[in-house]
């Protein structure tokens, strides 16, 4: 009989928590057996403490155990499972699955909401009139099956745990810990059965990590955690010092998705989609990187993925035409306005600043379950290192009037910094962590 | 505005936090406005981080705010409060409330009851037919006038914080925390108003702190928290490697204390009286310390503090014929049992083991609101270092059966270690702190 509070005080002392008494600490709090304080007891002497890489493994799997799993079982293609830490216009999942999927790969993608600064790829999705992501496992399955790919909700049976204790993080200012942050992010992707798991950790002004080595440690954490499950997985380091892409809103998220499908668009945020595309082809298929990669913008180019993404569209309930003609389908804000340059080069962006420009026009929510607006956001052109000259368009701002756009433009022009000196670009990838490097 | 979440954060931290924080914290928790689960990862942070003397004086501050206080500034005499940090068969308050009310002190002592293995002076006194301890703050205040004492429970509106906090953190394993012990302890004498205060911080087998060294920290930091008030203290640290008396139970305490108030009874339950009714005239009147430790022996061996004991008995509702023959009165077990030494030396009792043996016949709780059976309980003889020889009557067991008493009795020479070779005593007092050495 493991009695929690010995648990919760084995953990202040620094000791080494065994899988039993994680595992009954886990499940009892997600059976409400185990009170709201001791739980956060818990949290706070682990985060003060750590977790060993044992412990974060137990506790792992004891979230896991805490719900129903996904096996896919019924899906015949290679399956691969690609996540984001989360930032700003990180538009990637819409554009990864579609292309992994021509590209004769599996992607069971289950997404989240935006909070705070970003976005999320459920609700971009959803701008879209008619479209569905509340997928039952079997619909979900089936849909893989014949097209590749799906975009839906978690179902609340899936790890039921980390909802719990996530929320309490939240709200006890436990968030910021790397073991729980590796648990809490692996075994949503631990449940469901992939070849393959992709994890993409931010590092940056928009990212959680502000710094390209908490993001590898994450990284790392993440990676080391996946291994004693004997699962394989590859997690870049990826830069989030600036928005990946143009968009920070939701229809303009999938305008911007389908001008990448249909090849239409260059930048960072393509080269991050056909990066992990490559990645996931050479993993999974053993292609040589350079022709996976190549393959994968063939893919773009060619439309084959945006005729994934249409069918995938349809299959979900949702207005295919957005693949043809976007503007043609999708909500637009009232009130458009640019915003123009001052000279020089664009030094530096706070990415988070713009995301919570963005969500302050109503793209986004500061709360769980605010409602949001699908058509406002804000479009932002330049990258760091860029000549801006004079009277150039950097943002487009899209309002439903003219006070928030007129808020939203100030914030544009406070969150970047242009200097009179040339600066480097910051890379995209800072770097890949994963059991995978011996074939590279 | 003080947002209670970026006070646990800056704890987590380690950032000093300050008094409009803390008190923010704790009025907030008190008033039911903060959540269980947020206090908990905040008791687990200062658990960890530890908390300034700043701190500590400040969550203290907030704890004796968060209700009313006792003022008692209708009493004219010297007012002096006695506390113990719990131990077994500490029937000190019993022998020192009336004993110093007899050399012209006043003691308005609110006392709290058993748990776990220590026993309450509430408990012991409630044994006594007819004697009530739930006394309203003008009949305390009136009878501490007349008599010059009493003793009883304290108010839910006392401190309301430290009820609410000491039962999260016994809740969630933060209890063994010197700063927050202090903030616990002291909270409740500072809401009282009194000219010195009395410290008695148990160290050994049957003390929360185990060591001298822990206890003279804790005992240093009651001392610095009462300093930042402007209030006198002086704390002893006392052994309690063995129990201070021979009784642990609740009549055979009052049976004791009579013995004591008698001055029918030496050893070293006497000796802690007469030191703290001794120091509290040197710290008070001035006197010289050996002729108040004269002068309070006199007061015992004259029966002159029996009769102020008689007389608060009375006050409070119970019969007072217990002072002139305990038995007459008192409720006796329905089983008396010796327990017989083997020979030797005894050189070591765990007085934790013992406390937990008199509980389990009745004497104690192990959870608030168990009832407890007066009559139970263990009388133990011998200190260390005596000679025992076979057959010495060591232990009486007080059991309201053959079987419990069987249990207790075996408990009773499981808890006892008894040697060939000859060994020390350890001392009564390890020594004093508080800020009147400078009169010694």
């Amino acid at each position: 009989m493991i009695e929690p509070r010995d648990v919760v005080a084995a953990k202040r002392d620094g000791r080494e928590l065994q899988g039993d008494e994680l595992r009954a600490f886990v499940l009892g709090y997600a059976r409400g057996e185990i009170p709201d304080y001791l739980a956060a007891a818990f949290l706070m002497a682990a985060y003060l403490n750590g977790l060993s890489d044992d412990e974060t493994a137990e506790l792992t799997r004891a979230m896991v155990e805490s719900g129903a799993t996904l096996p896919l079982s019924q899906v015949s293609r290679p399956k691969v499972d690609k996540h984001s830490t989360g930032g700003v216009s990180d538009g990637v999942t819409l554009v990864f699955a579609p292309l992994a999927a021509s590209l004769g790969l599996a992607v069971a993608k289950l997404s989240g909401r935006g909070l705070g600064h970003t976005g999320g790829t459920l609700d971009k999705l959803e701008s879209i009139p008619g479209l569905r992501t509340d997928l039952s496992p079997d619909r979900l399955e089936r849909q893989v099956g014949e097209i590749g790919c799906a975009v839906a909700g978690q179902s609340e049976d899936l790890v039921p745990a980390d909802g719990a204790l996530y929320a309490l993080r939240d709200a006890t200012a436990t968030v910021d810990s790397i073991p729980l942050i590796a648990a809490s992010v692996m075994s949503k992707k631990l449940a469901v059965g992939t070849d393959l798991i992709l994890l993409d950790v931010k590092a940056g002004s928009g990212a959680f990590m502000k710094t390209p080595q908490a993001a590898a440690e994450l990284a790392s954490a993440c990676v080391r955690l996946a291994s004693k499950w004997g699962r394989r997985v590859r997690a870049a380091v990826t830069d989030m010092s600036q928005p990946l892409g143009s968009a920070i809103g939701n229809t303009l998220d999938v305008a911007e998705a389908v001008r990448l499908l249909k090849g239409e668009e260059r930048g960072r945020l393509r080269e991050l989609s056909v990066a992990f595309a490559a990645e996931a082809l050479r993993a999974l298929e053993g292609e040589e990187r350079r022709g996976a990669a190549a393959r994968a913008e063939q893919a773009l180019d060619s439309g084959s993925a945006a005729e994934v993404f249409a069918r995938m569209i349809e299959a979900q309930g949702g207005n295919a035409k957005v693949v043809d003609d976007p503007w043609a389908v999708l909500p637009r804000a009232a009130v458009k306005r640019d915003v123009r340059s001052a000279p020089g080069y664009l030094a530096a962006v706070d990415a988070e600043a713009l995301g919570r420009a963005a969500a302050a026009l109503g793209a986004g929510r500061m709360k769980k379950r605010d409602p949001i607006d699908p058509a406002v956001g804000i479009e932002f052109f330049p990258k760091i290192a860029d000549r801006l000259e004079r009277g150039d368009t950097i943002a487009i701002v899209h309002a439903r009037n003219d006070d928030d756009a007129a808020v939203a433009e100030q914030r544009v022009g406070a969150a970047i910094e242009v200097t009179d000196w040339q600066v480097e670009p910051p890379p995209l990838v800072y770097g890949w962590h994963g059991d995978e490097t011996a074939r590279d």
